[in-house]
């Protein structure tokens, strides 16, 4: 019996179980929450990018294949304490309801990411405007029934989607780019217009980043037949009149000022590594990349190679990632630790 | 003995076939041309992107491991002939200097890519004026020496980049955004502005998708670092002059036209399916998706998976992709098959 343990138990950290069961490993999975499949559960999404998959039907695929699985043995409301390297492998403290200590020969991380706040970038008026919210919000709201302003309850006539909230931004201090915004926000308009017919949908963009085949399914599809409006403008400000929010900014391809309500506005806040990132990085020594994401030190030959033998990652933990790339990690996080029992040596 | 038929020796092939080899398997992997190691060797790419690797070593690394297998046998030159199905998998005809029939229980289809042909797209001139050329055949003149101007052996005072070449276009029939063009060229940039520090060096963009962690590495570092200067704008037709070439047409930022000679210009042009993936898909019997690529069926659950139990994919033949993402691929394809071997059922 080799045990290995999983950190996190989103799409990327439940694939990686589920493939070293499936080879018949003993896996221990943590979880912080009390609940598998990471932001696909936290936010409910029901619709996911880019083929509109159904979520609940991913969702239940994934976390089913792990709960029904003898040799994975489930630590929800979990968090990793003390971390002790040995001859063969780490013992890792579990805290939690059920506080102990397990040995374990090799260790996937997987703790995915968490939303930028836009509270820490004022301009925003997040937190203070009612009818502001975020992509995940609107994922939340879409999931309980239809789309309606939060300050009336009315069904909004117009809706703005503010790309890059916390991302290519060095003033809040994340150069890099989300990755994913561009395509949900795609998705959340084609979305939004089946429920809307009438009202007006604007994306304001500074590079739309629908990249390689998302094109077709999420790109072309938001504008030709959802009618969404795309502009190209940073939004300088956000302020209030008469109740509703006013966007003020330039549009960069009619070089002009712009000043514009709307009845609701979606800000596409980017991804930052998972709190519990910096901690982590530290219990089982393995470096982070500059912005805080662990850093996949041979990215070109295995994705999930860390600076420490024996401790691999998967998933948005190491940079901003879509679905399907966190449980392709996670495929390739198991096999890697497959070689990496089998032989000692790191793939 | 379970034998494995791998088609293509490229990045994704190259994987598969290793770490099926390293699972136990009997692996036979085709290869149309006479070398192994796909584009990465047919354009003798020095420096990938985006960390900026050395070409020449990544691919030795991946040959090496593939050469010196005892469990995978090479068959270059070849390419594959009549297929029929099995019982328990596939009977191949393998046509080369050694034709022959192999009996294999599972395929690993990784045929890879072409590059569009910008002579397909008449209005940049490419073919027709000596100063255009395609970003693999700067690759492949950075190679062997340093940056000409193939008109007249001198060194470029000016050099354009022309993004989407063949890619987002409609009227060539790629509604789809080949997703590592933006990036390869701001890399091509930054190489070139190192040996030649005074030129004028100009990217003509529509969006630069320099998405996820490459942002740092490579958009923020061409324009601040080595002073590339991206022009939104969509280049309408190229034209020369005194024997430089002229690009005309419309800065989308400014809202004018403009009229500019360069000294060399270089085409970012697209992906597009592998010659032989028509074929191959109704030799195998799996789909292919509106743009010729092999058509992944289950992309949330793998990305291997196609149409036909026991055909799987891997790499830029069922869509663009990159290097690393080609590799991953690869490793989730061997992974896929290690599945179905073993309990005959997919994933």
């Amino acid at each position: 019996m080799t045990n290995v343990m999983v950190v996190g138990g989103g799409p990327a950290g439940l694939r990686a179980a589920e493939s070293l069961a499936r080879f018949g490993l003993e896996v221990t999975l943590v979880e912080q929450e009390s609940y598998l499949g990471g932001a696909v559960a936290r936010h409910r999404y029901q619709v996911l990018m880019p083929h509109f998959d159904s979520g609940p039907a991913v969702l239940d695929r994934m976390v089913s294949a792990v709960a029904e699985n003898p040799r994975i043995h489930i630590r929800t409301g979990s968090r990793i304490g003390q971390v002790e390297e040995t001859d063969d492998g780490f013992q890792v403290e579990i805290l939690g309801r059920e506080t102990g200590v397990e040995s374990v020969r090799a260790v996937v991380l997987a703790t995915g990411f968490t939303h930028f706040d836009p509270r820490r970038d004022t301009k925003y008026g997040y937190g203070l405007f009612p009818d502001v919210i975020t992509g995940a919000e609107l994922e939340e709201m879409m999931a309980s029934g239809p789309v309606t302003r939060p300050s009336t309850g009315e069904v909004p006539k117009s809706v703005a989607f503010i790309y890059c909230v916390g991302s290519r931004d060095r003033q809040v201090g994340n150069t890099y780019c989300s990755r994913v915004c561009c395509a949900v926000s795609a998705k959340q308009g084609i979305e939004v217009r089946e429920q809307l017919p009438g009202a007006r949908l604007v994306m304001f963009y500074m590079d739309v980043r629908t990249y390689g085949l998302w094109e077709d399914e999420l790109y072309w599809r938001a504008q030709e037949d959802a009618g969404v409006v795309y502009v190209k403008g940073r939004v300088a400000e956000i302020t209030q009149r008469d109740g509703r929010p006013v966007l003020k900014g330039e549009d960069t391809l009619v070089r002009g000022p712009f000043e514009w309500e709307f009845d609701l506005v979606v800000l596409a806040a980017g991804m930052e590594p998972g709190e519990a990132t910096a901690e982590l990085a530290a219990q089982f020594g393995i470096e982070r990349e500059p912005h805080g994401f662990f850093q996949q030190t041979r990215p070109m030959e295995n994705a999930s190679v860390t600076s420490h033998p024996g401790v691999f990652v998967a998933g948005a933990a190491s940079g901003p990632k879509t679905i399907e790339d966190s449980v392709m990690e996670g495929e390739v996080a198991a096999m890697a630790v497959l070689r990496y029992l089998d032989s000692k040596v790191t793939v």
